[in-house]
């Protein structure tokens, strides 16, 4: 009879969130190195705001809220002997949890318009909520970070983003490739194979070269209805190799016919051209099979993936074109990317990165025995407060034992012993947990050893 | 046809978010000083564990969650016809989202209790939902940042948070009353005017005192019940004034016969003593008419408010001995506070106390005008984004003017201007925004300047 947590959620102990705290101040040092600012919105938006926003199975997966009140009253007969769940929902929830956090962000774009001085770089770190199935790694409730530019063309700002997840993974001490594509460029592919509206279905294939072969690539993609004269003419692009000099360079050769297709070489060049500039330290790599949010990226997209550890993409994004065009304001550009915060988590535990000192825990803490310990105790801990050092007084006359157990548990690199002796001498024994080191010290002497 | 957010909660633009970052950052220093650590729990908790928290009100201002799926088809058929709202509830919504942070804490230390090591100093910072009717200062979302402290009955632990609460509003630059009292003393009151289940009745009608007078108290307790004879004995509770020392003095009289009044009156003077010797900033008051969260609080009851603004109180909290015993695990006590970010905010706001820099801003914007312009620029920022300072550089090649709005807009307190004269002398013109002095200045000595 335990109470629990909803399925698909967690609870985070304190190290859990020492260790998230990390993640977070990390990306947003990062954030803000680049001028990035914070906004929050509300986690329930009117499902006007979210519904038709994630595809069909995408409203299935939104936590939808019931309306306050007498609701059931006002339901009209036929509607209730229909039972028809969907079209119930929509009569008595008018607002439901975020799903991620770019839809929220245009609803504030167009709400706050007047405002806002574009180009706006915003960045947001807040949970999201998703009815999807929970498994191992996917929860219903997840931190998404996520940094955005709206009003800028600019293909630097492509660039700079790319640097800021380079400066957050090594930050993070997480070696990573960092992908990119282009939208523009697989739709030229496309087109140039005859083929414009199959982009979906020829990164796909494309993708499987790995697994199945040059042959398996060839024979789905004319499974799809590609004819083998388009496919043989793809070949070069499927088998594109090299670096990403030799990659463009080939594209150019291919998509010669594709205005499109040329103008997304021309940014893919522009953009590495000055990411190879920044002197990052981690390997960027023109990556074809790279199609994710294919049906909103309308140019640049990215995503890094970490080496030496199997896991999914761990930051990604791209530029959208009309990201505020839902909800009446066309024409506003935007780039931007998310960091996966749940599965920087995993990586870091993975690879045991996560600093040894990420504890949160106090410097010290103070044990006494009896009352006048206590007293001592209480005024010793607070000098040391004061000296800006956090700090705890044990505040119950517990055994010995039991008070170590206490800094253990709570990873408290030192006690404070206030004994007999100790109060005689006006001193406390300082003992370093780690190496099992004892001296006795004055107050201000242990502020001297703590301070360092 | 603008979106909006829902009724009764908010979007916090960069500017909202810096000074509400500020209070967090504040109440979290405290916290980390004292020893606390945080944990997070899921904005949705099973309504199992919400229901009956909170009163039958409370029941009712709980956002539910809709079942995902099919809900309506498994409705029986006479449920549907009964139309009753709160028996439908129950059957299409199992989740709620969480109405304050001590209910799912209680849940949290049941859930956790084989990995917890008590005392467990916890505190937590997120936001709470509650549907309520909005009005000015009402939100439906809000932020609440409580500590507390499980498994320890230790009255320096209620001294300690007076001293934290003292701590961060003398951090916040609020000058505050810290009113105490005592549910024991409140219970010995009422014992001794033979009345002991009328404590409510009895404290409301003398926090009356200043407005309705001593008779107007004498009527309401009489016409509450109270036999005059009664009411007689509690004059001097009634009036009581003077200082901390001789309010104990009365009402060690009074209560003289009674042992929970008595021992109330000794918890009091006992934490009384451990706060003067800390050295508080501000006032502590021994205040009967404190009567805060009687339903559940059995010894120390806190509230503090804030001088000098007409706003109600901005912290409170108590000792509650059975926190989670509604959730099968009895005899463990808990004392802890709440500090009201929203309330904080706007009285920091009334007192003009944000500091002046608050805008987690860049500390500097390079403009540019032409692709020259925009190469160097993007050198200059990565050199000073290398030294560790925030930076932009504006990468459209907009008019003066438009790049200085986005700089004054973005409160960015220095601008480098990168035009033709620059370029020729490899050099930035740093604008200082608020004084208007311009300097021409390497990248290095820029560093030097912003690095002060």
């Amino acid at each position: 009879m335990k109470p629990t947590t909803p399925k698909g959620t967690r609870d985070f102990s304190p190290v859990e969130m020492a260790r998230r705290n990390y993640i977070f101040d990390t990306i947003r040092t990062v954030f803000h190195r680049y001028g990035f600012r914070q906004i929050e919105t509300p986690a329930m938006e009117n499902l006007t705001t979210l519904m038709g926003k994630y595809g069909e199975e995408g409203d299935k997966l939104l936590f939808k809220v019931l309306n306050s009140g007498d609701w059931a009253a006002k339901l009209p007969d036929e509607e209730l002997q229909a039972r028809n769940s969907v079209r119930l929902t929509n009569m008595v929830c008018e607002k439901g949890l975020r799903y991620d956090l770019t839809v929220p962000f245009a609803r504030y774009v167009v709400q706050h318009r007047e405002e806002i001085t574009f180009p706006f770089k915003r960045y947001q770190i807040q949970p999201v909520w998703r009815a999807d199935r929970p498994q191992k790694g996917r929860y219903r409730e997840f931190y998404q970070c996520d940094a955005d530019v709206v009003g800028s063309d600019s293909l630097l700002l492509e660039a700079e983003l790319v640097e800021m997840m380079d400066a957050a993974f090594s930050a993070f001490g997480i070696d990573v490739v960092i992908k990119i594509n282009n939208r523009k460029v697989l739709a030229g592919i496309a087109e140039t194979v005859g083929a414009a509206d199959r982009i979906a279905d020829i990164t796909v294939a494309i993708d499987k070269l790995d697994k199945i072969g040059l042959d398996g690539v060839n024979r789905e993609l004319e499974e799809k209805g590609i004819p083998a004269e388009a496919v043989e003419r793809l070949r070069p692009v499927i088998m594109l190799e090299g670096t990403n000099d030799e990659k463009i360079a080939i594209l150019r050769t291919v998509l010669a016919g594709s205005e499109t297709g040329l103008k997304g070489v021309d940014e893919v060049e522009e953009v590495l051209l000055h990411v190879g500039e920044s002197g990052l330290k981690n390997r960027v790599e023109l990556d074809l099979t790279l199609a994710r949010g294919l049906n909103y990226y309308t140019g640049a997209i990215f995503e890094v993936k970490a080496l030496g550890v199997e896991i999914g993409s761990i930051s990604g994004g791209g530029r959208y074109d009309n990201l505020t065009g839902i909800f009446g304001l066309p024409g506003v550009s935007g780039v931007g990317f998310s960091f996966g915060a749940d599965r920087i988590y995993d990586v870091l535990t993975a690879l045991d990165k996560f600093p040894a000192e990420l504890t949160a825990a106090s410097r010290i803490v103070f044990l006494a025995f009896d009352n006048r310990g206590l007293e001592f105790g209480c005024k010793a801990v607070r000098t040391v407060r004061r000296a800006g050092i956090d700090a705890e007084l044990y505040l119950d006359c517990a055994k010995m034992k039991k008070q170590m157990a206490y800094a253990n548990a709570n990873n408290i690199p030192y006690v404070g012993i206030i004994g007999d002796d100790e109060l005689a001498a006006g001193k406390v024994t300082l003992k370093d947990m780690m190496s099992g080191e004892q001296r006795m010290l004055s107050v201000d002497e242990i502020i001297s050893v703590l301070a360092n």
